[in-house]
């Protein structure tokens, strides 16, 4: 395969955006507030003149992903191909929002080294199990508890929490601003 | 599933651009000079101020599509992929050139209706076989005619040219600038 001399970088435009891209990783429990945090960072990053999208299971599970169920091997791949999309959104410098339960250390390492580390930035959006499923906003915990769905992670599958995120932000004792302003203070951080 | 509200519209990111959004689609035989033009193109529309992207068997192949071969059936997912990407990048406001040989009608069909026919330009880079195996720069149709490659565009398998596509440009009879010319009028076109 010939590889064509790129005619534009990535730097490039960058400088024509005025602003860096990256990708925002955010990991946590169903109902932890994971896509509320991204579209809210997003309206304040657009209102701040910046090149923004969201990914979550609502635009990519209907789309890329939507031949993909919930085996083991699906979910690798749902999140793969994820990975690989926010690797070409970054090299279109756009700041891309993340938000996927993505459970396990092992996903989150593959999806680590397909984006790039310096491209990369993990948050962990963190709330108790028993807020998320009082919230149950989707009615999944009320459905994985009836064994209607299998596998479901905090459930009947487990949720492996970050080692060592860039950011942790507790839902339950926080505010939306507040979170916000954590994420933004990390995202706009220079370098 | 729950639909959050989209907190940053397309329109909202075409409107900080200062530029709306589009795919091009290059559909052609190998060596036609696809990827040679779209990124040609990008070139000088970052020039003019605008976010771009190519998508071409370099950095698709190599990621999204990695675990895909040549089957029919691979090649059609390897498409409907692309043009979900396609369809994120334009959401996400970028002027997106897609250089595919996507040989066949259907496949193309498919592109359209995934990516939305109001984001839709369909170029076909016209250039005779005989000058696209004369050319050869990947050494493709050589392998082609050994058979050492399986069901090659224009050798083994058939290309369906487009019936009515917005625009073809003869790379065998037109300069790449006038190519480049032509494909700027269309992208910039109002509406």
């Amino acid at each position: 395969m010939v590889w064509h001399p790129v005619s534009v970088t990535r730097e490039q435009r960058e400088s024509l955006n005025g602003h860096g891209a990256v990708v925002v990783w955010l990991t946590g429990l169903s109902g932890a507030g994971k896509s509320t945090l991204a579209h809210a960072v997003e309206k304040e990053l657009h209102r701040q003149g910046k090149r923004t999208i969201v990914l979550d299971g609502d635009n990519v599970r209907h789309g890329l992903c939507s031949n993909l169920g919930f085996s083991p091997e699906d979910r690798t791949e749902n999140l793969r191909r994820i990975a690989e999309v926010a690797r070409l959104l970054v090299e279109a410098g756009v700041i891309t929002l993340a938000a996927f339960i993505s459970p396990m250390r092992e996903h989150r390492a593959m999806i680590r080294s397909i984006i790039g580390p310096e491209n990369f930035i993990e948050v962990y959006v963190q709330c108790p199990l028993e807020i998320c499923e009082s919230r149950d906003v989707k009615g999944v915990y009320q459905r994985a508890r009836a064994g209607e769905i299998k596998d479901f992670t905090g459930i009947s599958a487990p949720y492996e929490a970050p080692e060592v995120p860039d950011l942790v932000v507790a839902t339950e004792s926080m505010k939306l601003e507040e979170c916000v302003e954590q994420l933004l203070g990390l995202i706009n951080r220079p370098g």
